[in-house]
């Protein structure tokens, strides 16, 4: 689950999936050590108790992405954890059921699949929802720190109504669109889908006995480190009675370097993230923290009065304009190339794929094409993937009607948005959605905030800034990036569903009460941040929501032009742009022994705006894992994503009681506080 | 080295020892397995490289062992890291040397018992030459502390001058005092002497190839520790800008719970301790500071008014008093009850000697008694122990002779010492210390301190308010503890060398020049601190030196009687004095598997002054050493004590740099400081 503005990145993550599909593949066959085992029919894949679970792992992880979201925006794969701990929620299930002699029906695969699947539908929507970027864009909050112009009277708080009803519009179109793709996807182009094979790959280990006792030891230790984790960020809430305070503030290089924020905070998150995330990632934004506080914005601080006048910090006609508008430079300067790259293979690969399926007569569709070259494997879960059908009428009739209530409804929502702005992201989105299926297919890749960004230039431009275009952009990027997004992520569950034989029926069912369990807790979640944390989006809170700033920046580039930028930003902004492209480039141009050392233009953007003190976490869970691989390879390798994970959900769960804390006025004791000399009364 | 001001003590330590006492004797004989290496003569055995090593090894325990006096008291054993570490630098520097061809001496025991012995020697006198206790008690700092009638006007401030004069001048009586004692003790009585018989094990372990590589090993594991300890105390060290600051501030368990002295306060340095000191006594301090801080201060607390008047926090007649003279009465208490049993058994165990003698015709002195039931180790040792002699007559004429220089000069040091004081100290000392030393044969429990605070009361009070009895008394104190001390230290340190065959004419030099290397390093470093820390001494200070005001209270209840004690103190200090002998009386008359719950009062008094902090510490110490002796107790029983001794010796070694940066002046940067909720402007 590669996603653009997350950082995390297919690039690097996909080398290690490449390596374990690789390692699936020379295995002797999968199905033959299931063959005995019965596959449910798709009614008895869908359990009570697989939605009990579900429900519980998404609030957990919609609470552990939207913490992501609005601290920095970098959000790594959770679907091992949500495949864990899945996993061991039913496994306890089960195993309590069984001596009470009340289990009827044993655990399955299928049905691990099924969770995995509902999980991954609803906490998708807490990315794809925009919390901490367009939607959270829209909230006045936002529009009076960035001040240029055309934004300030044109916003829309959150509120829980409209946003929950958005949702209901637009994230089912996605799921509708997928389903004609689906076949085509995974039967006739065999797409590799790096993380949704790794997924299949995990669910299926669980499932032979040797794997469930891995499985079991991985699980105890996300267990322990889920505790630590937990009870740290419980421990630092101590210590937080007032802003400024806290570990998170602790200048651990010295007062000089925590001013240009560099200081590790203490956050159990980000190192476990960094352990998830691949080395070359980690770095990049350690370099590009460096290049951006330790070079650049001091160099440029120095032209203050010439290059800039006004100090105000949250001015994007300060030196907050340079640090936001390069680092969306570089943003989009990767994006596009990397969706020239995408859409050149989604092209060339489509090519191949049309030259040979006329040069070779295939059987039609509904009965398996069982050609003597397919492996026992390919063969056996064809032929239950071509099962149970969903008709494609209903898919497309589905899709209009939609799109129709959509156009219908949404101008009510957004009064800039007009009918014609929808119609015309719903006429391109099954194009862009099928693209999107297709680039992450082949490169564990998605581009979806990409796509996003496109429909916030091209809408807001054409809405114009007289008539709220800034609003009526990011209100269509929310449409587009929802349908795209949803593409993606639900055709690589189809193919983790391909590959542990579920039904994709009972897979289309799990994704529908998925996303609207999403629907429904995501915003749930993102209000209570919202409500509990009154800084909330501010640059100085502890959730500054930096990729919200940056949305509303684009949209406001984008209806105003280039007119809001200080001085020589704009030149910067090129090379920046450029740089990224050339980067890339050469990133694919020289061979992988040199590549994996050169940085990523995305990773080395997010640190310009927010500064390296989670890019100094992520180095460090890093080097964690570089010293256990060091030591022990085959433990590390083993228990590393185990690690991460408990490292990641316990501290993200912690913001559930902190967040109600924080709600019903319990304030932290104590405020631990770090002062430089120079500022005590008596020296 | 058990010290009964320190806690540490033999009680527990011994159990620990007595089994490794054991192993050795089930085995098969050490000396077989060196036979084949020839003894060096006794001028081999001290080589300038061994005096070279022994300089360094001095200035780091002085370093330990100072720090440790100026904050709690507590001094664990540092035989066992000066065996490492002495080993360690010796090797090294062998290793060198051969890889050069320069080498001509190979490293022998003999030369490591050497180096040995001088460190004891040496870091010694930082305990005897009491800067944490009685000769700091006797400066102006502790006394406008006191602040009660004779003592205010009654001091002597320290001086780097008369301190080093009277050092010398003392330290060397107990030198001489042992050496007639040394052969009744070790070859007549066969004493046990717990901590000197485990040393001698270690270092002959350590030059057998087996126990060389176990050495490597620990050596490798002290530098871990020692290092990250180092840093540890390093990276706090940036964050003490100004009083109350750091880490060591921590409110780790709350504000409420930090004003009563409960948290953990990062010390390296205690939770090394705590992993040295058996569990009872970690838990005695916890159940002493509970007692103390979390049940009777508070209650009396609530008396202010009734039971005292004046709120100074300094002053003795306020909850102050409460503190000091509850811990005092308990301390002697303790110290009384192990002083009669002490005694008993010293004279049981000589009068079952001397019947033993008379009954048996022996051999006469100098040849040695080759009685067939001696082993083979024996046998040599005893030979070889007997070869080189010192002359009795040296010793005694030395004895007089130095006593005289003392009754001379001692008087113009102190005022308030008259000649006649030193005359009955030098007179008691003899049997005293050999009291001592043979007490501590028998138990590894040395009274030195309890024979000083014997002292303080009888030449206090004899010498009378009116004629500065307080300072007389401190003095007399002094002498007494540094005779004392150094005749239990020495008998230690011989029994060592008879193990290891190192003649006792060279550890007798070694012990002279390590005496005189102590009276010189021990009085600087101390000066070090005095002059880089301002505060040293004051209650709130980092450096509070417990000792040094309960020594001075000591001296001013001798001379003054109970007349200064705030109201009901005295009803209480006699019930505690009851309870810490009825508890003794409890832990020796229940069987051990009993006894070893109940606590020790020396280590519950010490938490009654200074509250529980360090003893959480040391409660983690004990927490991390019970975990990892469950999870692996070879490796625990191996490696602990070179952990422990690594976390002590980085943490200590860092106050040389720490003090160095007081002195010229560089201060910290930054101030971590913990405010509660309440003291914060906004909110």
């Amino acid at each position: 689950m590669g996603r653009d503005d997350g950082a995390e990145s297919g690039h690097g993550k996909k080398d290690r999936e490449e390596e374990e599909e690789e390692e699936v593949e020379t295995m002797v066959s999968v199905e033959k050590a299931f063959e005995s085992k019965e596959v449910p029919s798709w009614r008895q894949q869908l359990t009570v108790r697989a939605f009990a679970v579900s429900f519980v792992l998404s609030v957990m992880f919609s609470f552990i992405v939207m913490k992501l979201n609005l601290t920095t925006g970098i959000i790594p794969s959770l679907n091992v954890s949500a495949g864990l701990l899945g996993f061991f929620f039913i496994k306890t299930w089960t195993k309590v059921l069984e001596k009470s002699g009340m289990l009827q029906v044993p655990f399955t695969r299928q049905e691990n699949t099924v969770i995995q699947t509902c999980v991954v539908a609803s906490s998708g929507i807490a990315f794809s929802g925009g919390f901490g970027s367009y939607l959270f864009a829209m909230s006045g909050r936002i529009a009076s720190q960035a001040e240029s112009g055309p934004g300030t009277n044109d916003y829309k708080d959150p509120s829980l109504g409209w946003i929950i009803g958005f949702l209901f519009i637009v994230s089912f179109v996605g799921l509708l669109s997928v389903v004609p793709l689906r076949k085509i996807m995974i039967i006739d182009f065999k797409l590799t889908y790096p993380s949704g094979t790794a997924t299949a790959h995990l669910i299926n280990s669980f499932h032979t006995p040797e794997g469930a006792k891995l499985a079991k030891k991985q699980v105890r230790a996300l267990g322990k480190f889920f505790s630590f984790s937990f009870l740290w960020a419980f421990f630092q809430w101590f210590y937080t009675a007032a802003d400024y305070c806290g570990f998170v503030n602790f200048p651990t290089l010295g007062l000089k370097a925590y001013e240009n924020k560099f200081y590790f905070d203490f956050s159990a998150t980000y190192v476990g993230v960094g352990m998830i995330c691949p080395y070359i990632i980690n770095i990049s934004l350690l370099i590009g923290g460096i290049l951006s506080w330790g070079l650049m914005w001091p160099l440029i601080e120095k032209k203050e009065g010439d290059w800039y006048d006004k100090p105000d910090p949250g001015n994007m006609h300060g030196i907050q304009g340079y640090k936001v508008f390069i680092s969306i430079a570089m943003i989009l300067g990767d994006g596009l190339y990397n969706f020239c790259k995408v859409l050149s293979r989604t092209l060339l690969g489509l090519y191949h794929q049309l030259r040979k399926k006329n040069s070779l007569p295939r059987v039609a569709n509904g009965s398996p094409p069982e050609s003597p070259q397919l492996s026992f494997d390919e063969q056996r879960r064809t032929s239950l993937f071509l099962n149970d059908q969903i008709s494609s009428i209903f898919a497309v009739g589905g899709y209009i009607v939609i799109a129709v209530i959509s156009i219908v409804s949404l101008p009510h929502i957004f009064h800039q948005l007009k009918w014609y702005h929808i119609l015309v992201v719903y006429l391109a989105a099954p194009i862009l959605a099928f693209c999107n299926a297709y680039g992450c297919g082949l490169t564990d890749w998605s581009l979806a905030s990409t796509y996003g960004k496109l429909a916030i230039f091209v809408i807001g431009a054409w809405a114009g800034a007289s008539h709220g275009g800034v609003l009526a952009g990011l209100a269509a990027c929310g449409v587009m990036m929802n349908i795209v997004s949803t593409a993606s992520d639900l055709t690589q569950d189809f193919k983790t569903g391909y590959m542990t034989l579920a039904s994709p029926r009972s897979m289309f069912l799990s994704q529908v009460i998925g996303t609207a369990m999403g629907c429904v807790i995501s915003p749930s979640v993102f209000w209570l941040f919202y409500k509990a944390f009154k800084d909330l989006g501010l640059k100085t809170s502890t959730y500054p929501a930096p990729y919200a700033s940056i949305y509303r920046s684009m949209a406001i580039l984008g209806v105003e032009g280039f007119s809001s930028l200080p001085k020589h930003c704009l030149t910067l902004c090129y090379g920046f742009f450029a740089a990224a492209i050339v980067i890339n480039a050469i990133r694919d141009l020289v061979p992988k022994k040199y590549s994996r050392f050169i940085p990523v233009p995305m990773a080395m953007a997010i640190p310009f705006y927010l500064g390296s003190y989670f890019a100094i976490d992520m180095c460090i869970g890093s080097l964690i894992l570089f010293l256990w691989e060091r030591m022990d390879k085959t433990k590390a390798d083993a228990f590393a994503p185990a690690v991460a994970s408990g490292l990641i959900c316990g501290d993200g769960i912690w913001t559930l009681p902190s967040s109600i804390l924080a709600l019903v006025g319990v304030k932290p004791p104590i405020c631990m506080k770090f002062l430089s000399r120079a500022e005590l009364p008596n020296s």
